[in-house]
């Protein structure tokens, strides 16, 4: 499966009013990793169409290094999971931690506008096997979640 | 139920390849605006705990206004859910669009950094009503999707 | 008459040596604010002919939300003077207070780089009326400066 | 009278929907400019009080530089007026053109935030005579300007 | 050695009057990429203390993806040369080509802003030993410039 | 010769770990202030060819002034060596100190990105003079230097 690595050297500008960084700074750099893997995987220009989950473990100090490592876990038909996970390091001691999970949903556009078709990609691995399985459960999931926000709109 | 409203025009730097609105930016300015109207609910310092469901609806064109509208929906013991719907207005024929809806969940942090109890609100309109049931929905899918993921790593 | 509101929040970045807002950038803010409702009362593309006066009342700390409203005060033939007033919102307390008042002219422009003739407005409420009244003021004292520069060149 | 110089060059983010500058943006590059003169006449920290008049003569297209002069042009008691002129050189043809003239207010503080008396300047060549002068003139103007507002509200 | 990588995506901002990735956007990139691996390395502070050579091969266009990849060559008493190579990715065909080539020298400060002794590091591969050697050429020809240029100065 | 002066006021969000400048921000003014000069010279889009020295003899704090002097010191038929001197000013103080030296080469390009031939120039004071011949030493040691390496990769 197709992935990507960011990197990103948090700055004083990006402190929120506790001093550590904010939540859509880090937001902005997901999107970007996952839109390398997703533009690597489709080789088009690919657009966000959702952030399905993103959760925030802990705070990031300004100073600390960023590292992001996206993996598209499923293509389905003109969409795709991609999956980030994040990383800091602290410069001073070398110690990493694990700080942001997400995933986002990304489709690729022609020169119209259209979406198009994507390149489909077989898991191999057993952790890529894994992956490709919970992505479809997630999707069932929103599908599920759309559908009663429907329901209710009708009646 | 607090609310905020949060505006930002859009810029010749924030445009991807396609020349229209990066996704990564309006994440970016939808944390924004929940921020303030978590911030105007809890009047201390909050952070992003998670984006629970961010929908890009159509894109954004560079030169366009985007308007955000933040509630808080709903308020848990130490978190609050907060809803935020996004507008673009052109400027020059004045004609607004529905462009993106997003749900993210906010905690209010002490000097120590541990999270407080946060003021309770009482949904009082048709709308604020429908709006804190709901919140309650999307918590407890959320909740359902983690509780899946811990039985598979369990075994 | 044609209004628009706008929202910055401050950043650690938009600090001076004081530690609080550059005046510079809230210039800038006044001057996007102002565009916006020039822009809605054009519907075509605008530029700042002057800034016919901007006064700063008390500092803005960074962390402050800064508030602004613009309204077109007057239109004369291919010009319109907009004015802004400025709140900062303190996000602990809730406390609001006036920062700063501005007037500033805008005029519109064609593909070719030429001033269009502007949609006329008339004043309805009392408030507008005064307004109006007042941005007549303002420009008769800025014609008397103009005039008195150019007698003084002249001999 | 201190005077300072400030270069900038325009980059592609500067543009608004016309392709020319921003005028908030040459705002701040003046106030900063103005800033440099008044900081370097009372070397303290100074804050701009009012900008009293800026005007925008032509637009300055994205790749020319903008060349910024400031002067101090009068002292008041603690207060200084700070007048700013603005040229653009082609970096094409190195032809340059008046693009704007502005006239700032700006007071020093000391550490408690209060307005400090300022090293007083007379001015000696005929061009500073003549600037000290006129300095007085506008502030008379901005004074009969602000009575009859006063007036106006009481009666 | 230490290493470190380094990513950035080129956006429309970053580009000069031709269309193209300004060199200074490159340096300020290879400065941080480098910083990195120096900042690895000595696991504190540390400031560049010289661009001892920088080259540009080939122009990087905008919406590229800029990789760089920077090693500790060798380390002197209290300075380090860090090397940094760094290629571009076309996000299109997915095709990658080298674009610029640097060496910098970093020193590790302390608190009250002393150098200190750095982590001494051993080559072990033979690019690890050729890199080192060359390192050490490089420095013995700075040293030789330096001292021709103060020969000059005395007479 | 052609000379070009640049200035920047440092800001907070300019500054690294330590409270002082980025080297990498300084790199990206030296550039700026090298190709104003490169771009009066060649009246032509220029781009930086290399860096061929920069030294940072002291640390720049922030809200320190930095002046920036460049000079084109020899045209050689398709390059230009532009030198940079850099400078900062306390604004408390009024002191100055010198920072930064730094040596760059240049090209200028025509519309089909191929080099073309500069206008020439010929020192006339004693200090271009010196520059001048000093220029011709430095482009003579980079040729050794890289004949070397080429020498080393053939055997």
């Amino acid at each position: 499966m197709t992935t990507a690595e960011y990197t990103a050297w948090t700055q004083p500008n990006d402190a929120n009013a506790l001093g550590t960084l904010f939540g859509g700074k880090l937001m902005q750099w997901v999107d970007l990793a996952a839109a390398l893997a997703a533009s690597r995987h489709a080789r088009a220009p690919v657009v966000t169409a959702s952030v399905d989950y993103m959760t925030f473990l802990r705070p990031v100090h300004i100073g600390q290094l960023v590292l992001l490592k996206s993996t598209v876990n499923r293509v389905f038909k003109t969409s795709m999971e991609v999956g980030v996970k994040v990383w800091v390091e602290d410069m001073r001691t070398g110690e990493t931690a694990h700080v942001s999970s997400a995933y986002l949903t990304f489709v690729a556009i022609d020169v119209a506008g259209k979406r198009v078709a994507l390149p489909q990609a077989v898991p191999e691995t057993d952790i890529e096997k894994r992956r490709w399985e919970h992505a479809g459960e997630r999707r069932e999931y929103r599908l599920q979640l759309r559908q009663r926000a429907l329901d209710r709109e009708k009646g």
